[in-house]
């Protein structure tokens, strides 16, 4: 057997010498396993929210039509990267084999685990596509998955139903650097509160700022509304469009006494809310930008048009220890386990 | 007369709600002036880099036809905001008005001013293209363009020449936030470190780090390694192709001893370079994307693709001071105002 590159180069056919991300096309023949691979069994694909809304739009609705866009497209790139949106989501199955060189690992075939890492590097072949479940964002198949010795994953949770736990990891980022970067007394708004990242940061930021502060979860929907208010959480939630940036600003002015937030995290799945979140931010604040519908010029030129002084940070997927703390938000949080159960699960 | 939004959303037409820069279209109509806005009469545009490579491109490098795909692009859409790539650039003129709402500011009718919010978001009105400077990525012209309340701008410094106090100026976030977040001691890489913004962002990240730090500079072509030769700056010159994000890895690893960067600066015209970027930086160290070519999917997701747990950053135009740092740059360090002087103005 032969050493693969620790970032999966050695899978990429084009264009050569790129990443697996940016690539155009993946090896996804899996009859020759590389000593640094682990190949999976894939179960359920978790379609980041951005892809599937976008993939969702361009079906009409058809299930049937958004599992031929899911096979086209792994057919054609040798991975599951949406080439609108470019984003990914993560999957969950069995580990089939455990390349030799990574033996040391405290895993063992047969284990559920979920890739943490991008499905828009992931090598995938689908074999066969059994049920795609619109509301929950989850396609449940049969095939292959490779993951790089670079890859993060997790085992699955012996406390937490599978689908549950796929659901909470998908976005476990977001909630886990809420963690980090809040702190006490501080206002903190969530634009996209009342979505499946959301709620878990709203959870994050109400438990890190503490009696002192103050948070605010911005949903369009009156669903979203429902749930945060669900949620158990000392949320103040505000129902709006936050594509209006004034409108935006005006609310959070009248929620804040005029103070604006100290820290905004968007995660909310629609293009054109990078300057309500600015304006949403108190200068010298902190924006950070989850949806991977952000537009980076827009962000940059956004701030500088008003000129604004802040900190805006490209939202990491990876943080350690974010998986832990994403999971353990539906352990502490009895209300949003169950909403997590009925709406995501 | 009549006050119009701080933000000049009163200029918007279309889409109608919207910001001046994500806007499609504004009015540039400047027969009516609003009491809070002021008149330029503009005397050269400075293109962003990145819009300004794209156009030449587009253009086959001929002067007649930049200028063409310039008045194109202003009589569609009332600003100069590259459809392409999203970004602008910046102006310098002689103020012609200034609205009864403003006369408080120690600004004079006459005063020559140089607006330091994009093109992407600033009513103009193109009359005539006087020449097309390619090196400069300066185009003189003939018109009239309005700043907003909000709009930041500087008056420009008698003790420098205009074009050069321009071409500064419109680099002047990069440098400042390099002075900012740089630390005594941190190893430093700067990608695209040869050209206008790079060079000004290495003066910085050297007088920031001190003698116990290390400052590399990448750069593509033999004349940027030149140009970084010749700053007087005790800078470790790099060449080579940032896209090749493996080779970035191998090199910084090789310069550092295998420690990588605490902080890296990209502020390379390019696209896929953020992945290079992220290679560069240690875990928990930080990288701030300067260029707007930067995409925001290929960050967030080529972090998480390889599970590296840094703070990515979108490049703020804007900090306070930023025209007072990046201006002083010329006056510390003379041999890198000779070699602003020679290539940028």
């Amino acid at each position: 057997m032969t050493l693969g590159c620790p970032y999966g180069t050695h899978r990429v056919l084009e264009p050569k010498g790129v990443f697996p991300q940016p690539a155009l096309r993946l090896n996804n023949d899996f009859s020759i396993l590389y000593d640094n691979e682990i190949l999976i069994e894939v179960e359920i694909l978790n379609i980041d929210s951005a892809s599937f809304t976008q993939i969702k739009h361009q079906a009409d609705g058809d299930p049937a039509k958004i599992a031929d866009i899911l096979l086209k497209t792994v057919a054609q790139r040798g991975k599951q990267h949406n080439p609108v949106t470019g984003s990914g989501g993560m999957l969950v199955g069995k580990i089939k084999a455990i390349g030799s060189a990574l033996q040391q690992r405290p895993i063992q075939v047969g284990d559920p685990i979920a890739t943490l890492v991008s499905l828009s590097l992931t090598p995938l072949r689908i074999d066969d596509i059994i049920a795609v479940h619109k509301e929950t964002e989850q396609v449940e198949i049969r095939g292959e998955a490779v993951l790089f010795e670079s890859g993060i994953y997790a085992k699955l949770p012996s406390d937490l139903p599978q689908k549950l736990a796929l659901a909470v990891l998908d976005v476990a980022g977001a909630p886990a650097q809420t963690a980090k970067i809040v702190k006490p007394g501080d206002t903190v708004v969530v634009i996209g509160g009342g979505g499946k990242s959301g709620l878990l940061c709203l959870h994050e930021a109400c438990k890190r700022t503490g009696v002192t502060g103050k948070v605010i979860g911005l949903s369009h929907s009156a669903a979203g509304i429902e749930r945060m208010k669900k949620s158990g959480l000392p949320v103040i939630p505000l129902q709006g469009d936050a594509r209006d940036a004034l409108w935006v600003l005006h609310q959070i002015e009248r929620l804040t006494e005029g103070r604006l937030a100290d820290l905004t995290i968007n995660v909310v799945n629609i293009p054109q809310t990078e300057l309500g979140s600015i304006l949403a931010t108190k200068n010298r604040g902190i924006v950070y930008f989850f949806s991977m519908a952000t537009s980076f010029t827009a962000a940059a030129l956004g701030a500088e048009g008003i000129g604004k002084d802040l900190t805006m940070l490209v939202g990491n997927g990876y943080t350690e220890g974010h998986a832990e703390i994403a999971l353990e938000v539906l352990r502490e949080n009895l209300h949003l386990r169950q909403l997590y159960e009925r709406t995501y699960a």
